[in-house]
C-alpha cells in the first residue's frame, strides 16, 4: 500500500542533500540539482528524499515515471531469474537481438501502436529517436526526388565529405516554442529558451509561428480559430517558399501539446489542417510524443484526440515509454542496412519493463483514471485561478497533462519552492508556467490532496 | 567456470534464428540481424545463439561487453535487493540524483579518469556523449571569443531562431575515415561509409586527411613519418584558413585508433604533434574513446599510450563503459544551468554495473591480461599473413585491439561467415578489414583457440 500523504521533516533540499551536493560538486556541475532521492523508499506517487521527506510527485522525473515508484509489477521483472541475462548483458539489438525481442515488442510497443502503424524502430532516448526519425524523413524524401533509392556516384562521393548532392540541402519545418531535444539535429528544431541553443551552430531551417491561444479554449473559439488560420497560412507559405528556393521542406515536426515550451495547446482542428498541408506538399509529418505519449492525456497517444485515420507518418516517443523509438509508416524504413543504426538501438531491459507497464495500464484502466483525475485537477485549477486572479491564469490541460500560468517567472519559481516545502514536487515550463505531470496511478484523491497543498502554497505568496 | 570451447549444432543463423527473424520482420527491418542469442546461456567469452550454437565471441556486441557474458560480479549487482530501486525507477540524474550517485561515480568513472581530469559528465550513449561534448566546445570557444560568458541581447534573440550571432558559424575539424556517431552533429564529423551519411543534410566543416600508413609500423617508420607530417600540415592549414574566413575551428575531434573506419593507426608522435597544433591555435582537443576506451589496448585509455601530461581537453566514452559520457577540463563545464542537459543524463543502472566492472578489471589485472593476450593474437596474425600473403595483410594492433586486412570486401565477408560457422564471432570494419574486439577476460588460450579456428576458416577460402 501507498503512503497516506506527504510527510516533511526538513526544508528541501535538507542537510543530507546539501552534503551530497557538495560531494558531487567536485566531479560535476550541481547547479541543476534540486535534491537527492531515496529511490528504494519512494513508492507510488510519493518521492522520498535523502532527508526522509516524503513528497507527492506531480513532476515524476520530468514526466518519465509511468506507473509510480517501485510498482510491484516492475519489481517482479527484476527478481525473475529468467530476466537476469537481459539485465547484465546488453545486446547490439540491430545485429544480435535476444530470443524474446519480437515477443516483447509485440506485447510492449506494438500493443499500444498508434492507429495505422505496424512498424517500430527502437532507440534509447528522445533525442536519438528524433534524430533518427529526421534521417528517415530525409532519406525518404531524397528517394522520392531521385525517383530511385539508388544514389548517383556523385552523391556517394560527396556524402562522405558533407557536400551536396550527397548531403542535400533539405530542411525540416518546426514551430516557435517547440522542443524536440538537444543534440544538434534536434536542437535545430527546438525553439524554446535561448540558454538551450546559445553558442551552438545550427541549421538554417524554416520556423513557423505556433498559435498563441486564449484560454479556456472553448470561450475564445472564434479568435483562436483566426490565430490558428494565420499560423497555418504562414506554415504553408514557408513550405512553398523554401521549396521554390530549392531548399525543400522534407518534413514538418510538431508536438501535440508544446510541453517544455510552456504547455501551449492548439485545437485538434489545427492539427488536422496541418496534416492536410503536409500531404498536399509531400512533406513527412512527424508527431513528437516524447512528453505527451504514454497515457496522461487520457488516450495513449495525444494525437489520437485529433480523430484522424492517417494522423502522421512517424510518431516518436521516449520518457514514460522507458525506451525511446518511433513508429513509422512502411515507406519510411530505409531500403538498405546500416542507414538507421547504432551500437545498441535502445536497451532491451526497458522493453521488459515497458511490457509490464502496458499490462498494468490495461488491467488497472489507467487511461480512464487519467481522465477522471485530470477532471478533478483541471476543475480545481479553474477554481484556484478564480480565487487568485491576480496570480494565476490560463489553467489548461487534457487528462492530467495540465498547466497553469503564474503572473511572472520569479513568482512561479517561488511558488515551486513553497509547494515543495509543503510536500508537492512540481516543475516549471515556458517562462512562467507550471506543468503538472503526475504518474498514471495518480488518483482523484491525490488530485484533491495536491490542490489543497497547492492552494496553501499560493495563499502564502 | 567457462565453457571449454565452441560447440556448433547448425549453420548460423540456424532454423530457430530464421523463424525469429521472420517474426521480427513484420515489425522492423531485419536486414542487419545476424542471428538471435540466448543471453541467459552465454558465458564469459562464449555467446550462445537460440539454436544452441556456442561461439567464441571476438566481436562482443560491437566492442561493448567489457568482462564477458554473465560475469558473476554483475549478476550479484542484480540480485542485491538494495539495488532494486535503481533498476525500476530511472531518475532524472541532473535534477534528482539518487543517494549513491557521487559514490558510484567516485568508485566508477572517476576511479579510471584519464590523467589530469577531475570532472565527468554522464550521458547515455556514444552519440549523446559526443553531441554534448561538441556543445561544450562551442560554448567554451564562444565565451573565449566574446571575452565573457554573458551573451548580448542580439545573441539571445537570434539563438532561438537558429541565426548568427546566437547560433554562431563555428566549426569542428575532423578526419577522413573517422567515426563519431550518427546523430546529425556527430554525423557531420563522421567520414567512413557513404551509406551512413547519404541523403542527410550536414554541416560544411573542415575535414583533414588521416595518415594512410604502411604496416607493420616499425618497418616503415620513415615513410610513415612523411605521411603523418603531410596530414598534420594539412590539418594546421585548414585551421588557419577556416579561422581566416571567419568560420573558426573551435575544436578538433579524433579517435586514438580509427575503428569503424578500418582500424587505422597513427603513431603516438602524430597525436602528440596534433595536440600541439590544437594548443597553438586555441582549438579544443576532443579524443573520442568510445571504442578504444575501457582497457583493450592494455591501458585503460588508448590515448595514455601517447605519454602526454595534457593529452586532451575532453575525452568521450561509451560502449564497454556501459554508460556514456565525457571527462572534461574544468573550463569546459558551462557556467549556467541547462546548457548541457537532458531528461536522464545517462542511466544510473549502468553506473552500478560499471563500478563492479572496474573492480573486476583491477582485481583480476585485466589490463595486463589484454597485453598478454594481445601479444599472442598479433603474433598469430603475423604468422597467418606470412602463411597466406595473397589473402591477408596489414596485421596491426595494440593489446587485443587488433585487425587484419583481407584481399577484398567479398572475401572478407565470406571469411566472417566461415569463421562464424566454425564457432568464432567476428566483425568487419572499413572496406576490407576484420576487427578483433574480445572482452577483457579473453585469455591467451582463447587467443590460441581463435587463431586455430581462424586459420581453418582461411584455409577453406
Ligand atoms: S542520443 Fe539517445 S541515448 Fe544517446
Amino acid at each position: 500500500v501507498e503512503f497516506d500523504g506527504p510527510c516533511m521533516k526538513t526544508e528541501v533540499p535538507g542537510p543530507r542533500s546539501k552534503i551530497l551536493a557538495q560531494q558531487l560538486e567536485s566531479i560535476q556541475s550541481v547547479v541543476q540539482v534540486n535534491f537527492f532521492c531515496d529511490y528504494e523508499e519512494s513508492k507510488g506517487n510519493y518521492l522520498v528524499d535523502v532527508d526522509g521527506n516524503r513528497m507527492l510527485d506531480v513532476y515524476t522525473q520530468i514526466a518519465s515515471i509511468p506507473i509510480g515508484y517501485n510498482h510491484p509489477a516492475l519489481t517482479k521483472v527484476m527478481t525473475d531469474p529468467k530476466n537476469m541475462g537481459t539485465f547484465v548483458n546488453r545486446p547490439a539489438l540491430g545485429m544480435m537481438p535476444p530470443e524474446q525481442f519480437s515477443e516483447k515488442l509485440v506485447n510492449g510497443l506494438m500493443a499500444v501502436a498508434p492507429k495505422g502503424f505496424s512498424r517500430v524502430q527502437t532507440m534509447a532516448c528522445g533525442s536519438c529517436s528524433n534524430e533518427n526519425a529526421y534521417k528517415a524523413i530525409f532519406i525518404w524524401y531524397r528517394n522520392k526526388m531521385r525517383g530511385t533509392p539508388e544514389p548517383t556516384p556523385e552523391e556517394v562521393r560527396t556524402s562522405v565529405i558533407n557536400q551536396v548532392p550527397g548531403c542535400p540541402d533539405l530542411t525540416l519545418l518546426s514551430f516557435m516554442g517547440g522542443f524536440h531535444g538537444r543534440t544538434l539535429g534536434c536542437l535545430a528544431t527546438t525553439h524554446t529558451k535561448a540558454i538551450q541553443k546559445l553558442d551552438v551552430p545550427s541549421f538554417d531551417w524554416p520556423i513557423a509561428p505556433f498559435p498563441q491561444l486564449r484560454y479556456p479554449l472553448d470561450q475564445f473559439e472564434r479568435e483562436n480559430a483566426r490565430e490558428e488560420a494565420r499560423c497555418l497560412e504562414e506554415a504553408e507559405d514557408l513550405i512553398v517558399k523554401w521549396n521554390q528556393k530549392g531548399r525543400h521542406v522534407a518534413g514538418v515536426v510538431i508536438e501535440p501539446i508544446q510541453a517544455e515550451g510552456g504547455d501551449n495547446h492548439a485545437s485538434f482542428d489545427f492539427y488536422r489542417k496541418l496534416r492536410g498541408i503536409t500531404k498536399k506538399h509531400g512533406c513527412a509529418f512527424l508527431v513528437d510524443e516524447v512528453q505527451t505519449g504514454g497515457g496522461s492525456t487520457g488516450k495513449f497517444w495525444a494525437h489520437a484526440h485529433w480523430g484522424l485515420d492517417d494522423p502522421a507518418d512517424i510518431v516518436s516517443f521516449s520518457k514514460k515509454m522507458l525506451t525511446g523509438g518511433y513508429y513509422q509508416k512502411d515507406s519510411f524504413q530505409p531500403d538498405k542496412p546500416f542507414r538507421i543504426f547504432n551500437t545498441w538501438l535502445g536497451d532491451h531491459t526497458k522493453n521488459l519493463l515497458l511490457t509490464e507497464v502496458i499490462k498494468v495500464i490495461k488491467t488497472e484502466n489507467l487511461l480512464d483514471q487519467a481522465k477522471r483525475s485530470g477532471k478533478v485537477m483541471l476543475e480545481g485549477l479553474y477554481d484556484l485561478q478564480d480565487k487568485y486572479p491576480h496570480l494565476l491564469s490560463k489553467a489548461r490541460g487534457i487528462g492530467t497533462f495540465c498547466a497553469i500560468d503564474v503572473k511572472d517567472e520569479d513568482t512561479r519559481n517561488l511558488l515551486l519552492l513553497k509547494a515543495r516545502n509543503k510536500g508537492v514536487v512540481l516543475g516549471g515550463c515556458g517562462t512562467q508556467s507550471i506543468r503538472f505531470r503526475p504518474a498514471l496511478v495518480f488518483k482523484e484523491h491525490h488530485a484533491h490532496l495536491f490542490l489543497d497543498i497547492f492552494n496553501d502554497a499560493i495563499a502564502e505568496l
